[in-house]
């Protein structure tokens, strides 16, 4: 399993290319069996040959999160996009906006009806070029309106001129273990709640969006006509720990390299350090998950600390500690965040460097 | 408090120079009245423009957490770095130490006999040009040895040609409330036993090297000769919650916008939605940690949590929400890691933006 190519200087994130377009492969099927349209969320790769991938698959277009990964998107010629986001506009969003929407399609957000309202205003004559989708709250309590409240935004959003099209939600209380099933039924039930109340208010709903990698592939009814996913390119480690996907669907992995090894001594653990950090791996950790990242090739290692350069392992008593030196592949907990940290990615294939990938939008946060 | 210049579009990072230059002279004062030398660890900023004010306020030289941080600011003309890094040096670590130690006094951590002996042998006849300083655990449990290991690591790296100059430790411990004041003890005596152990066994000690910023303003006796300190210059809400900076002593802040706005409905809590996520702030939180940042104008608030490009934030019952398009101001948990997420930061002083700075190291992972 452990295939770092001798030129990689650790810590790097490589892409096994073969996994990344079996997953991307899988989740397209899927949701053409389904009769659902797929619109992967590209915030967690935010790199256009992996786009590319997925229009070539099948996806109708893309969501990203911020009008500046549209941007770089619309450039390189992405024809719908979707902004699965609440904006606040102000003038110069609506320049921006105005100017996507003489590139692609563009729908965008929105998720009250002041919000809508600034945002007609601020577009002014433009505003019917947009399309916009209100958001729902399925239960993560995050942003979002009730589907009871649906209709009250859409009318101001009408009322300021803008193209009301449908409504969205994201899942994302199917982040813990137990819960994909529960969320993937919320989601449903409010999306389904949600549109008929657009319906029967008037409304023509064209678009009714879901989303999550851990919901995305249950099956069932769905009253969505099309889902979200991003994480599912690469798979991670809370992808693993919520039993969404298998070690072998994972294809983004960070390389790194045992720069501090102790065996217990001193009261102290029995550990490696590795030199891969927060500023490679993200420091994301819910309070369920078992560590800061994974190791494939020891899955029983804690990954217990994370510093910016370093990791620390503790490490399993069935095994012996690895010598110092010893190249070894971890799976960040969190696989858009490790995109968001470094300008490029390895792409390799059976052991074997085959390109550079750039991370186009890595840190359009605006 | 709050100045956000108009001109910003959120998110963005930004800097008020007037605390920041208050924040390097306080430290730089600090140790120069204790008689100590000042190294920060520069992986805080990684900005040109704050090494050199650093340099300029008095410090001996940098500190720096991988090769890649070094070439940066070698290049901008440091003359003196400290990699403070247990480093496991391969050929192209070899080309890129010899390098660097043409164009600065260099010095690296080592924390092993085997990393010493592989160092020694990579860098061939150049190892006496790369000063070795053997690390020193006291009490973090990270990389290190024991004070009683110091002499068979110094005694690897001699013997590899390498020029040992001293220990050093991180006495990372200290993030932790309580901590600080017993932390900075255990570092003092760690230095202290493995500095007289080096010295015992015939080696000159030049270097005995403390570090962080909980510990670093508590007085005392001090076996450390230097420290290396780096959050001080801007100070974060980690800092604020460990009782190591004031409100005032924070000079960087992420600007955000309110872009979804929930009074109590439905069973929800209370909350806004900044657009402040964890690509920007980072995701580290420690279990004692109040929140994932803080609002200085809202220190009631609570930022529960993180997503991507959401911050949720549970408002207290004793202030209204605000509305939706206000700007506010948000302090990191840990300002390493947002420095680390963005190419630029806006500097400001008294409400207007005076600069730009680039992050000229970020993402220097190895």
């Amino acid at each position: 399993m452990n295939v770092i190519p001798a030129e990689v200087v650790t810590p790097a994130v490589l892409i096994d290319v073969d996994v990344l377009d079996r997953n991307i492969e899988r989740m397209a099927a899927s949701m053409l069996g389904r009769g659902l349209k797929l619109r992967p969320h590209v915030k967690t790769h935010k790199t256009l040959e992996i786009a590319r991938k997925q229009l070539a698959a099948g996806a109708v277009g893309i969501t990203v999160a911020t009008i500046g990964e549209a941007e770089v998107f619309a450039a390189d010629g992405v024809k719908d996009i979707f902004i699965a986001y609440p904006l606040w506009v102000e003038a110069p969003h609506a320049d921006r906006l105005r100017a996507l929407a003489t590139a692609c399609r563009l729908a965008v957000g929105v998720d009250s009806a002041e919000s809508a309202t600034t945002m007609g205003r601020q577009l002014g004559a433009d505003a019917g070029s947009i399309e916009v989708l209100i958001e729902v709250d399925s239960g993560h309590h995050r942003s979002g309106v009730l589907p009871s409240e649906v209709v009250e935004v859409a009318n101001a959003a009408a009322a300021a001129g803008l193209t009301v099209s449908g409504v969205f939600t994201f899942p994302g209380h199917s982040y813990r273990p137990g819960m994909p099933t529960g969320a993937a039924g919320n989601e449903n039930d409010a999306l389904g709640l949600a549109a008929t109340a657009l319906t029967g208010a008037g409304f023509e709903v064209t678009t009714i969006s879901g989303g999550s990698t851990p919901t995305a592939l249950i099956s069932g009814e769905s009253a969505a006509t099309e889902l979200r996913p991003g994480v599912y390119v690469f798979g991670d480690a809370q992808q693993l720990e919520l039993e969404r996907c298998s070690w072998d669907e994972i294809a983004l992995t960070v390389a790194a390299t045992v720069v501090s090894r102790h065996e217990a001594a001193g009261g102290n653990v029995r550990r490696v350090v590795l030199d891969s950090g927060s500023k490679i791996l993200g420091s994301d950790r819910p309070d369920w998950a078992t560590g800061f990242a994974r190791l494939p090739e020891y899955p029983e290692a804690k990954v217990t600390a994370l510093s910016e350069h370093h990791a620390t392992v503790v490490w399993p008593d069935s095994s012996e500690l690895p010598p110092l030196g010893t190249r070894l592949l971890v799976i960040p907990n969190h696989v858009c965040l490790t995109m968001n940290l470094v300008d490029q990615v390895t792409v390799v294939r059976g052991g074997a460097v085959v390109e550079q990938w750039a991370v186009a939008a890595r840190g359009r946060n605006n």
